[in-house]
């Protein structure tokens, strides 16, 4: 998506460990004129797959899949990770490796808000090792529902995350992905 | 709001502690429609006050933050909660109690965001003891900008978070005043 391109390019900065900040515009101060141009871009990918409910994770995937939720007309629910006791019983979970806190992080989500026969889309800002998706995919899974499509703002191509999730079968579709960062210079690749 | 108390009389539940849980429609499955209502309220509360920017704390108050931002044409700030690395130096702090965590949390806000000529709208989902919403205050504060309305979906006024802000002359616009919450019995405050 050429508008994000050029956010990223125009004001992202590259921080030593491969860390693209884009607080600025994504997931800090948040344009959320940007966030409906992107939203549109996904029902473009995803109208015609009977989507019944967005997912996303806390915290700052947040924003994106609420404005995702409203363009497909369905409700977002977004997975806790563990650490309020305001989540009673029933709780499908899922472990994940979190590479910003150094540690594992249990995503939830109330089975209560989640059936067999959802058609989830699943929504985040960025997508690196791609662990928060991973998560994601896997508690939706285990209620027997279905994840018909992934949607990322940014991903870090050269991390991973996304391939391996392609080579699965899953149908990943990112506005911007990175290939290279260094300070001055971020590389994306190129559109299929 | 009528629709909302609607929604909290048929959906909500009362859980022992006061805790009214909503989760089914506001923090944790999202109906956004609801929220989309909820943000043309808040416009029409707030439209002549000049708001340059809709600030929260993450989590679950970005979504419905994030659809009154865009109702109002401004960008969102959300507060970060202390424990990433993911924000460098240039912040503005502000210590709060949290009633959810039973803890001090430390409210993050990068100082490059928030000038001092903003005139801030804080929105979040629920309001308890206000704890939160006393932090960011603060953090405007500490910027020389402005706090020109707080809105509130469900407040608690039982706890009186909200009146004590009142008390100090900020313009608090609740949705939602619950007064008494038992099982099967919640009174809502009348509306002035």
């Amino acid at each position: 998506m050429q508008e994000l391109k050029e956010r990223i390019v125009k004001e992202g900065k590259v921080l030593p460990g491969n860390i693209i900040k884009v607080d600025g515009f994504l997931n800090h101060r948040v344009d959320v004129s940007l966030l409906r141009s992107m939203a549109r871009e996904f029902r473009g990918y995803f109208a015609d797959k009977g989507v019944t409910m967005v997912m996303t994770v806390e915290a700052s995937g947040i924003a994106l899949a609420a404005i995702v939720a409203e363009e497909m007309g369905v409700p977002l629910l977004f997975a806790k990770k563990a650490k309020s006791d305001n989540i009673e019983g029933g709780l499908v979970k899922s472990e994940i490796y979190s590479y910003t806190y150094k540690k594992k992080v249990t995503l939830l989500v109330s089975a209560e808000w989640l059936s067999p026969s959802d058609r989830v889309l699943v929504v985040d800002d960025f997508m690196a090792n791609g662990e928060a998706i991973r998560g994601l995919i896997e508690i939706v899974k285990q209620v027997g529902a279905e994840v018909v499509g992934v949607g990322i703002a940014i991903e870090k191509g050269y991390q991973g995350g996304g391939d391996r999730l392609r080579e699965k079968g899953i149908n990943v579709r990112s506005l911007a992905i990175i290939e290279s960062a260094e300070p001055g210079k971020i590389v994306f690749r190129e559109e299929q």
